[in-house]
């Protein structure tokens, strides 16, 4: 049992010989075992005791931990958590409250004793249990990959790994262990009581599964390996994904190109929506299974008009929040804005005219300018290339000053420049040019002689743009103040 | 229900309405209820029931069949199987012999009267009960992904799909669509024995789950779902990895590039390994756990002294059979005579001379000849762009006539072309061109004035090559008789 020990630290969990090690030592069997090997091994130890202040025993099992560590001449650290006040404050299960107290002892002291990890004392036949626990809850893959030799538990360390080096060996190996070298676990009555669940899994349904198929629980075991490598190479493939179609995320929104997300299998669009709702709501521990599915259906024929409710206060909806772009599918809580939809606007129904030089006030911050510039090579050459939507150069000559700028109007036509002086109807041209359809009523119009001059967000028009034989050129500009 | 139903025919079976399906009807309640709902929406059945030959009743039960199928005026075909002969004749258990003759059945019905598909009666019961069947049995997530609503079973048949329609309705509910229509089911009393393993799952497993978890069954249910498009994802990924992996296949072997198999995912790499062995045992149903797991620590660390055992007469081996190129690890039965070992040998120590014009022969059917092709430019152009390892062109005027052909001795120096006249060893040159380890010994070396004016499988010397100075060529080619 030792060398396959050995084997494990070094393979799973990836341990270096020379460094401190927390081990949880309740007093029960795995704990006791997991101390006596890891000490054969030579690992220097720290060992961890949480009182959970729960049973009357507990303080004597908490001395025999201190005793057994003061023999062997190893650092101890007892510390007491009344498990049931936390239980009580944060609303939770005594289970949870528990894990939660033990697991937060334990990294702290890892942290303070600058350990390379935190070994805790589950065997092959919990990650059986919990394999089971989790297909009664109706986890998929993740959960029925069961726990991990090593694994970084983002709740309570980003650096520390918490390990489980007892995970491939079984409870009956233990106990023989145990017993081979004169240790004396503390027996949890708690363990006993069949009113908790995990131990009505241990002392009911394993056994009765191992007499329906016997084997099975060795079977399960391994299968959990196999769903931990299928669940690897899935996650990788999510993580690729992810990079591609995720475009935007911030404070309580994620903003996924459609198409994208679409041309996903439908294993990963799940992923990448659960993937996304665990980004803003990465406390919540289950997500519910109906909310998934209602997201995958909406995803396979979006509309603009209807938002998703998913769950823990979250929507989905198709947003046009940026010009000239497929809507994106937005991820977002219900109170969260979606940013993007910061373009210019006016009063519908205002007017204001423009100067050459001048400048004129738009609602919301934005400031629409217009001055001269000289009709030289690289002016040309930065009006033919333009990557902004928001600037353009017009010529001067072809222009009736004052310019005004104004919202859509009924009968609003316009000849986009590069289509040979063919005008189209405004409201048709910004559907093709994909102008957000909330962004259209108040969008701003540059107006030259009663004609479009210039659909900001896009090029200007075709008989007022600069040409080669242009000779004075006008720069129109967009700016937010900040 | 019937309106759900619909959906699933139409959505997840694919069913066309106008075309006949063979619906498989035991007359239990499941294939009654099946039979009923295709009847309601219009569909032209052919009612097929197979009389096992098991229990007394069963020709009441195909007689109480063929009358309801004749007082609907619908097609009703029934045969009889002698499943516990055919069982003992194919060395099977009963319930793997009976479900045998009846795919069988259901197929050829199929066939016969060209319906688009075989629907057969399981439910959102019977998914249960197959996950949690596979789950105890070890398999992995192809197992525990359950049955699919819509599948091409191709053992019976690659173009008629077998549906299960009901796969998503629960029994409770079609024994209540049962009653509400007045239909009189068959109760096969074979249901209830428990000595079957599937009816020990249905009547104590099931409840048993649902009592210490209720709505456990719903759960593990969605589970299969979501396992069964993760099982997609994945599978298209190893579609993927074997187009690029696999670089040979034939009777009895598969050949993969090794560092191709390395690169993948363990998840994949293994798929990968079960994919060729399935291919080489089709019959095969249950790939042992420990095969996979001993090929996959082989794969890390492959060595060509090694030869890993797998199962069912399956052997896993790095094996150098192509000239040029790194070993490939071939998956093969023990008795395959793996190909591409087939290159031109010398008997080691023998000697022979080469005229040219002439041809000598080889041992295994091999010869190779030498004859003069015109200086041309056509001929220079094929000499520089050889792709042919088993052909050269050299220059005339710089060889000694006649040629010998003989394996390597000791002190044997070649000047590779493209070195600039620098000398190698010969065995440095076999090990860096990835000369097979197993075909050096009898390499055939052509020797001119006593150096080597060619290494077949590489270019020819630098001073005995074409080049643009040269007047007479001589062409040299090795040829296997086939």
């Amino acid at each position: 049992m030792l060398e396959e020990f050995r084997f494990t630290l070094d393979q799973h969990c990836y341990l270096d010989p020379t460094r401190t090690v927390v081990v949880a030592v309740s007093g029960g069997p795995d704990s006791l075992c997991l101390w006596e090997l890891l000490r054969q091994l030579g690992y220097r130890l720290v060992i961890a005791h949480l009182d959970h202040g729960l049973r009357s025993e507990a303080r004597t099992e908490a001395k025999a931990v201190q005793n057994l560590a003061r023999e062997r001449g190893e650092i101890c650290v007892v510390e007491q958590e009344d498990v049931a006040a936390l239980a009580d404050r944060q609303n939770l299960s005594i289970e949870e409250a528990a894990r939660t107290a033990r697991y937060h002892f334990l990294f702290r002291q890892a942290h303070l004793h600058q350990a390379q990890a935190v070994a805790v004392g589950h065997t092959a036949d919990d990650q059986v249990e919990t394999v089971l626990m989790h297909l009664l809850r109706g986890a998929g893959l993740a959960g029925l990959r069961g726990m991990d030799y090593y694994s970084l538990p983002h709740a309570w360390s980003s650096e520390i790994p918490l390990i489980r080096p007892l995970l491939g060996i079984w409870r009956s190996q233990i106990l023989a262990y145990i017993e081979e070298h004169h240790l004396q676990p503390n027996l949890d009555a708690s363990n006993q009581d069949r009113r908790y669940y995990r131990n009505r899994l241990r002392h009911e349904l394993v056994p009765y599964l191992e007499n329906l198929n016997p084997g099975a629980g060795k079977r399960i075991w391994r299968m959990a390996r196999l769903l931990r490598d299928d669940e690897a190479a899935l996650e990788r493939l999510v993580d690729t994904a992810w990079a591609t179609c995720c475009k935007d995320s911030g404070a309580g929104f994620v903003a996924f190109d459609t198409q994208c997300l679409q041309a996903q299998s439908l294993a990963i669009q799940r992923r990448l929506v659960r993937r996304g709702i665990a980004r803003l709501r990465p406390g919540l521990r289950d997500i519910d299974y109906a909310a998934i599915e209602r997201a995958l259906n909406f995803l396979q024929a979006p509309t603009r008009s209807q938002q998703i409710d998913l769950a823990a206060g979250l929507r989905l909806e198709l947003q046009d929040n940026r010009v000239g772009g497929e809507p994106w599918l937005w991820l977002a809580a219900w109170e969260a804005d979606l940013p993007g939809a910061d373009w210019p606007q006016v009063d519908s129904g205002s007017q204001q005219t423009l100067q050459a030089p001048g400048e004129i006030e738009l609602p919301a911050g934005w400031k629409l300018s217009a001055r001269f510039v000289p009709a030289n090579p690289a002016v040309f050459a930065q009006a033919f290339a333009n990557a902004n939507p928001y600037q353009c150069w017009l010529d001067l000559e072809r222009l009736d000053f004052p310019l005004l700028v104004r919202s859509r109007q009924p009968g609003d036509r316009f000849q986009p420049l590069g289509m040979g002086g063919h005008s189209l109807k405004l409201s048709d041209f910004m559907i093709n040019f994909k102008l957000p359809r909330r962004a259209r009523r108040g969008w701003p119009l540059v107006i030259s002689g009663g004609q479009i001059a210039w659909v900001p967000g896009y090029q200007p028009s075709e008989p007022n743009a600069v040409r080669s034989s242009t000779t004075k050129v006008v720069y129109l500009s967009f700016k937010k103040q900040p």
